[in-house]
């Protein structure tokens, strides 16, 4: 388990809050979610919302820190792990996500991809703060498929900038469609045809 | 204009109320959607809606339907337009795309995916409605990919079902990429490099 994830389950009341807005906006709207609903599942009394939270929007934004340190934490976990070869670490991260979303049903996708999905009605900080988390993630993958170039595993002509943005592009379609199909094959399909054929 | 949107636009007021329930639903949630609004958005009187539709549900399928009617149509008419070279079409398909995207200033997507994001709150006739539609959409890319195997234009042993399958999985990545960032990069990048290192 990764240490915010500890840190979020032996919080206190607001992060309670917070954990309780990651799990309900991975499965459903953000705009949707009621400041009730949090409560009720959060198990916090009624009237302490306020305490912690100027408003729903603030809350929202405290959610997507949440969600962004929760998941750089087992991003950094998984591709950062030097005791396995580069290219191996991306597939591991895949298959984790497959398992991920099997365990829930494919009912919770990625909160991130949920959040932008939502835009149309959030504001410009929403948007910007959804955004730098998705180029921290392709940050992250960039720098797994340069040590991947470096180790010879992957043609040391392609873009690894690039190719890792493209990555986190289609990866997000890819979780949508598995909640579509409720199933791990469009994960499947996405991660195993890009590894074939631009990473091999 | 497709023939679909003509013949919505022409529409009575149950196709009013169709189109204006696509229009919504390319920006923002079925479920947060009211009827209210789409009466008022369409310029139907109050109480007509029931008329028309048992229930909000049953709108919702005919709004799917619609759409898919439309896109359909639009896709036939770049994939199959033979006076152009097969892997040209589906670059012609993409710079629609994104000339669409702008023209809403990124404000309304794919309505399929926008749909398949909220499928936790939505029952399985609603999902297995919108899988059907993503795999004509997929049978129809797939058909050009062939057609560019047989003109030389694609590498013959390459698996164009699943190619098609990958394409529609990411570009609904894309779209909502696009939606989060309001520009066209994220369409851009995703066809210039699936057309770069898979269909070259």
């Amino acid at each position: 388990m990764s240490v915010a994830v500890q840190k979020i389950e032996r919080g206190n009341a607001r992060d309670r809050l917070v954990r309780t807005g990651v799990e309900l906006c991975t499965q459903a709207s953000f705009q949707a979610m009621g400041i009730e609903q949090v409560l009720r599942q959060a198990g916090v009394p009624k009237g302490s919302f306020y305490h912690y939270f100027r408003s729903k929007r603030e809350f929202g934004l405290a959610v997507i820190d949440a969600y962004a340190e929760y998941f750089c934490t087992k991003l950094q976990r998984v591709l950062e792990d030097t005791e396995v070869p580069p290219l191996d670490r991306l597939r591991a991260f895949v298959n984790e996500a497959e398992r991920g979303m099997a365990r829930h049903q494919f009912q919770r996708g990625c909160l991130v991809g949920n959040l932008g999905q939502e835009m149309a009605g959030l504001d410009d900080e929403f948007r910007e703060r959804l955004e730098n988390v998705l180029k921290l993630w392709e940050a992250q993958t960039s720098r797994c498929l340069k040590e991947a170039q470096d180790a010879g595993e992957l043609n040391a002509t392609l873009d690894a900038d690039r190719l890792a943005e493209f990555f986190w592009i289609g990866w997000e379609g890819a979780i949508l469609r598995s909640k579509l199909t409720r199933s791990s094959r469009p994960m499947h399909v996405f991660a195993d045809t890009f590894l074939a054929h631009l990473a091999a």
